[in-house]
């Protein structure tokens, strides 16, 4: 018996009980048996929960929390986020839905996307969804539905910062972006939202993803609130709400730490009180989508065979890239690193080995860890990707080479 | 009006028409309205026959041609190359039943794959289709599934070989690889097959894909052989079959120049001869897939938005990521680099632009085209990614961001 290596910040979060790891209190081994197939995807009701306590706990009360419905669509999910919450963002009509089925009211849904069609834009107004605005050629179809259906649109406008987020995961602002509006040409547009006579709720100010550097984050943030007030200048009303975006990251390989989101709430407190000087009565959104669900959710796929293979032990299992393209490396990765992966049976104790994980898949992009330590497992066993409550299920090609689709479940 | 920079080889062969890409004939406005969607998918009936029957011509007669059902298993697509091909390769049994239902012989129908469940085993010894077996343990699973259902199971040996295939899109041989048995531990596994009683179909030696150099092909095709030589040495009976995979690739970047696959031909001829005198009648397949169809289809989106932001033109489109991983980059590659994309109604004349392709998504990995020179377009125009007829719709994320997923049609 030897202690593992494996020592990824998630571990010490995950429940793990006589070595075995727990999701919602239960074995994963018994959650296969309940979802009646491997492989699958489940999430942790409490964790969620948790992670959404642990932010409120440390930003200023007047600050709203929207859940990036994106990140975990599932409607059982986001149903449970609804309850702890204060509004959603959707990035589809498909998304809208979902949200709208959970009560959310309308008032506290918006809805981005670089390139909305005419019948999104049409159901937004229809609903009473805000529309973050992100083109010129959009506020005026966005106009156009709003008269089709008599009804006053709910717009706000999404702006491509004059700045971007540094250390990002993925940049989303700075330069030319297929997002929002150049903020120098923000000023024009809210003239124009004003002229259509749409009722303008504020700005959207996103500029990155993925970030585990409070430094960036806090700078961002200061620099997006220095925008907006520039930018309030030329609003045709009073701005209602300012979506600050989020950015949070979580830490995926090996190396990386949590976040430190006490510090970027200690940032935000001072910030909001500014803005509530320069601004008024504004409503300040914070919108995390990864940070909410991303540590909740582990994907399960069971060994289908060892197999020893000029000196490397390949785990073949039944999951793989058709279900996790992101732990893949397919995903936005430049160069291929592991998700934290474990034998849920053997989480620290036990045999260890070294072993490449693959899928089922004829071809050798089907790779979920490679070399990495974990206790042994057997034919049968199961194998647990961490890190997996986001950009999982619904960001996968479930489709390729036919083989079965993953299950999901909320416990 | 000025002539197109554009000269990928794949426009060579489309027909045009009016300076509007016709496939099967038709407009791709014309076929828009047809699916009732963008976006789509479309593929071309001709194209595929005149692709098979070019192949045809340039290997020996006495080789069969199989189709790999992963690079399009659109059932349409299916059906019609089971009129022109000599059997089927599957690499689940999804497709294995895709592959059945166009009514191919469940003999001339074969199944690969690293991670086989006991069901697939199962399935395909109830068919009567040929087991690729890929490790010691799936040779003995697949014993018991055939003494379970009372019969006698069909199985050729996948080997991994002990040499690789160089210039590849994909390296799926030499070193360890999850794929096949090492070939140095063949002989063993042939030994236990033969003591298991199983029907001994061949060998499936298969080293890479998506290969446009004649010469590595070449010597792939020899190494090929001569390991078949060798391994059919200590085979249980004589081989009735040896695939050699296959291995062609088209042409996709910038730069890259069609395959000369005559010369591939003449190569084979000679191999096949020789083969006749070492091994006796045995049949030699090759295994094609994204070479028979991944240039007769294209996949059409629909822009929503011309957004210039800083300087830059992007046309924000319905389609995407989302639809199309490997046209964003996100499937296998390195460095990112641009599939052929034109207007399809200005392929070569009219005004030219320079612009980036997106699509709806909320991440900047949603990028069609990068940079590229294409005829002008408009809100409402579409915009066709060539080269898209293999690896296209199957291989992507269709729920991710919860748009619509895209159509596809066979012409």
């Amino acid at each position: 018996m030897n202690r593992a290596a494996m020592s990824h910040p998630a571990l010490s979060r995950l429940a793990v009980e006589d070595d075995e790891l727990l999701l919602g209190g239960r074995t994963l081994t018994a959650l296969a048996e309940q979802v009646g197939q491997t492989p699958f995807y489940a999430y942790d009701r409490d964790a969620i929960t948790r992670r959404v306590d642990a932010v409120r706990a440390t930003i200023p009360r007047e600050v709203s929390l929207h859940y990036a419905v994106k990140a975990n669509p599932m409607p059982a999910v986001v149903d449970h986020c609804a309850t702890l919450v204060d509004g959603f963002d959707v990035a589809s009509l498909g998304e809208m839905r979902t949200a709208l089925d959970t009560g959310m009211p309308a008032e506290e849904i918006s809805i981005a996307g670089p390139g909305k069609r005419r019948e999104e834009l049409r159901a937004a107004v229809a609903a009473g969804v805000t529309v973050n605005v992100e083109s010129p050629g959009e506020l005026e179809r966005l106009a156009e539905a709003g008269e089709a259906a008599g009804r006053r649109p709910r717009a706000a406008v999404r702006v491509n910062p004059d700045f971007e987020l540094k250390s990002s995961g993925m940049k989303m602002s700075g330069g030319p972006k297929q997002f929002g509006i150049d903020a120098e040409e923000v000023p024009g547009v809210l003239g124009r939202l004003g002229e259509l006579g749409l009722h303008f709720r504020g700005l959207h100010i996103f500029s990155g993803s993925q970030n585990l550097s409070v430094a960036s984050l806090v700078e961002a943030q200061n620099a997006t609130f220095d925008l907006a007030y520039r930018l309030a200048e030329d609003a045709p009303a009073p701005l209602e709400m300012l979506n600050i975006g989020g950015g949070f990251g979580i830490p995926y390989f090996p190396g990386e730490e949590p976040l430190d989101i006490a510090a970027c709430g200690e940032n935000l407190e001072r910030r909001v009180e500014e803005c509530r000087d320069r601004l008024g009565a504004v409503e300040v959104m914070l919108e995390l989508g990864r940070y909410l669900v991303g540590e909740a959710g582990v994907y399960a796929c069971r060994v289908l065979d060892r197999k020893v293979s000029r000196g490397h032990t390949f785990l073949v299992t039944d999951g793989g890239l058709h279900h996790h393209l992101a732990a893949s490396g397919n995903f936005g990765q430049v160069i291929r690193k592991n998700y934290p992966v474990v034998t849920p049976r053997r989480v620290h104790d036990g045999p260890r080995e070294t072993v490449s994980v693959v899928g089922p898949l004829c071809t050798p992009l089907d790779l979920l860890a490679d070399r990495v330590e974990m206790g042994r497992a057997e034919e049968g066993d199961l194998v647990a990707v961490l890190q997996s409550g986001a950009y999982g299920y619904s960001a996968s090609p479930h489709r390729f080479l036919g083989h079965p689709p993953p299950e999901e479940v909320l416990v």
